[in-house]
């Protein structure tokens, strides 16, 4: 692994006296040549699993801004369409899968898993051929807990509810579902990483809300084996996991048990306590409100999270993926003033 | 003041060896007489706006479960209302509101808050009358930072970015918002003190995802003034916080800066660390989603926030509102659980 030097040295925990910015969903909606792609290939699922096209969108950030990683435009539901269990996208509303009570009919053919996820690799190795060799490339997958509660709901909307339920009701075979999606999550991340991700982010956006020994069970357990199976295969993984807004004790818990060279903090986490306490590099987390809002109030949101993690490895990002309506100015004021 | 001994003697520190219970909306949809008499009242407001109507359904779960507290059925968002500005509940969508940019045109004149809110305190004292002595009577009120994000927004939905937006960008504006909604708050809560209140919660529901600068600002700042409000105003006032999913260190700086009696706590808080950490009483924290699941999962539950509070001043009750399809029987085993 010879490249993406920055956030690399920052995982490795090297600190950097301007830090490495990338923003969670930076190839997306706010920047028109997305939107332009979008419409061409008709479809998200098109857009995604064209690698000509993934590759071109996730380029498309780090031409206009200059981020210091690029991340691989994909969807963390690339894991249950690999199992079996069909994912539509329907525009303005969100993803809905067919509801599931149990794992048993899931796909665990590994070579159906690579045929499916085939596009994906190759869309890492065009980007990593078109990004600049200073530029980390990222891959990532959802984590089970967060995978599992669009499984057990079908859709959006009450995220947790239906996963809970379950969790609460058999949590043998709720163990059983994690389990199998943390071997196709696993695989999956050891795959991206020999198709040259540098780095690889697991994304648990639905970790918050969970009482403290099922957060262990359904979020901390399966991230743990995650980690433990993608380095006895590649022992230099550099993974980043994110268990968004995990109360501060599940953050300390999180790192402790599962090892993860980094984690990314969702808005409200205090970055002078963070950047102390984890033990590890830590990334995040401007209010991507804050980025909507601009002017004063984002050069002093930007300043905090500089002063509260100066001198410790540290990855500039924002606490949750930038939304549509973001102006591209206030990128630019926001990479200017971590910058200047 | 000479009722509501259990509760009570819980938010003045002391230590009740089966803790005190109550469920945040206990009176609701969960019970088939509150839904005859919310269809008979025909709409929302007229339900909780009749004091006849509003003790009723008060008093129904304390009658069907004897709980240790009631809590008077009405919404955060008549004070909105008593400002002037106008909420529509429609079935099955929730409230919505004219979004405003301003806080110029507000009613002010206390005589008007006085009337409207008179029924309100009517159903207070028809409710004191029907409630057994022992059982603590319970008022509340939505804080100025939630009361602002329906303000703003006008609807639910992406519930804090219309209101952190203006807080961002206008941030005087925004400080005379909270301002105005904080006196009325204050106004209201020593009303319904003086109307039969034991004691009063102050509902902060989007208190979560807020940059820690932020939270302080809005947050702790405002229910800081109307706890010391209240307090010289009532200097026996027992109030209770409730800066749902705030981080644990935003728990923290909110009992320390208001001197809140008691802090109810989320689903994901550990009640343990609470306990030893915060110096006040602690509410909660069951989740609601192990209610509806009932069954070991729920007794196991119950039993580990039992564990962790054992000793310490506690109110047993939910991290967050009881939901309409919870099984009534399971209501009973918690009950049946916790008084074991």
């Amino acid at each position: 692994m010879k490249y993406g030097r920055k956030v690399v040295a920052v995982l490795e925990g090297g600190v950097e006296k301007t830090p490495p910015v990338w923003l969670m969903r930076q190839a997306g909606r706010y920047l028109p040549e997305y939107r332009e792609l979008r419409a061409k290939a008709g479809s998200f699922w098109k857009l995604a699993l064209t690698p000509d096209y993934a590759a071109e969108v996730t380029l498309q950030p780090i031409r206009r801004f200059g981020f210091d990683a690029a991340i691989l435009f994909s969807d963390i539901l690339t894991v249950p369409e690999a199992l079996g269990q069909k994912v539509t996208f329907t525009e303005g509303e969100g993803p809905s899968l067919v509801p599931v009570t149990s794992a048993q009919g899931f796909d665990t053919n590994r070579e159906n898993w690579s045929s499916y996820f085939e596009p994906v690799y190759e869309a890492l190795r065009l980007t990593r051929v078109g990004l600049p060799p200073e530029t980390t490339l990222l891959g990532f997958a959802g984590a089970p807990w967060t995978l599992a509660t669009y499984l057990a709901a079908g859709a959006g909307g009450d995220e947790q509810k239906a996963a809970k339920l379950w969790a609460y009701r058999d949590p043998q075979g709720f163990a059983g579902l994690l389990d199998i999606l943390g071997q196709c999550v696993a695989f999956h991340l050891i795959r991206q990483i020999d198709a040259g991700a540098d780095a690889v982010q697991i994304f648990d956006s639905w970790a918050s809300g969970l009482p403290a020994a099922l957060y262990e069970q359904v979020v901390v357990e399966p991230t743990k084996k995650i980690v433990a199976q993608v380095r006895a295969a590649r022992p230099d993984a550099r993974i980043i996991g994110f268990p968004r807004a995990a109360t501060l004790a599940g953050y300390e818990s999180y790192v402790r048990a599962t090892g993860v060279d980094a984690v990314s903090l969702d808005t409200a986490a205090p970055m002078d306590w963070a950047a102390k306490n984890l033990g590890c590099a830590v990334q995040g987390n401007l209010d991507p409100i804050a980025l909507i809002a601009g002017g004063a109030a984002l050069d002093r949101a930007v300043d905090n999270i500089l002063a509260a993690t100066a001198g410790k490895p540290h990855i500039f990002n924002l606490g949750h993926g930038i939304l549509p309506e973001t102006p591209i100015a206030h990128v630019e004021q926001l990479l200017k003033r971590i910058r200047a």
